[in-house]
């Protein structure tokens, strides 16, 4: 296995992993051709500083991908942080602790960038992942609060 | 009142703000001279497509603030989202709706930017902020996890 920033080729092998989830599955549309609203949101994500999908490979497959996005601040000293989003793991590689290698380089990607913090919000209804998140010693300290937009 | 977008001449009230807070008081050093890292922070946001503070003016007064970050994703369809951070009033403005405004305005922008929602984490000690945001529409739906880096 081995990691790898995401490029645009990449776009539809991360859509499939979005998609394959229960939550996923009612968000995403994962088919031929893929809706252009993902290419476009690619370009914008290659587009701004700081921002990546990072990806873990096996061989030809993108078996894992997470969001990675560093954000500079003013609060706590000028701190910049790094916040996570879109965590998955190929439902045939489980088990393999792919995500917490994923985790790993992304924590150590994160240091050499000079975060001070990682920082995720993970639904309440993933019972399974705030057990993994606790175990790599993230801390449940905050409510994570989301108002849609119409 | 009104509202404009924070420059490098209103670091130091910013700073004031983060600061004059229970949490934020152990965590910022808003002293004469005021560290350099705040300075270097506040060019590394401005250098960082889509990031900003947004402040809330009375006359000469910085008497609101917020960071309010852009980041597009492939989540949700190529979702973009707009993440709110360091959030604080005056504590001589309180009572005053000013808090309510910033958020109107920031959720505005957003929807101007084509996000497609507003999140943010907020500390569980604050229960008043809680009440604060549900009350603004925001669903408590997530856990806010952190990993302090060292």
């Amino acid at each position: 296995m081995e990691f790898r920033m995401a490029r645009k080729s990449d776009v539809k092998e991360i859509v499939r992993l979005l998609a394959d989830d229960e939550l996923g599955s009612k968000r995403e549309k994962y088919e031929d051709p893929l809706p252009e609203a993902y290419y476009n949101a690619f370009t914008a994500i290659e587009n701004q500083d700081g921002n990546q999908i990072l990806l873990a490979i096996d061989g030809e497959n993108v078996i894992g991908c997470m969001q990675l996005t560093f954000i500079p601040g003013l609060a706590r000293l000028g701190m910049k942080r790094a916040q996570i989003e879109g965590v998955r793991v190929d439902k045939n590689y489980r088990g393999k602790k792919i995500g917490e290698a994923l985790f790993r380089e992304a924590i150590t990607l994160s240091k050499s960038e000079g975060c001070g913090l990682v920082q995720l919000t993970t639904d309440k209804d993933r019972i399974d992942a705030h057990r993994f998140y606790d175990k790599l010693g993230f801390i449940s300290s905050h409510e994570g609060m989301k108002l849609i937009l119409n």
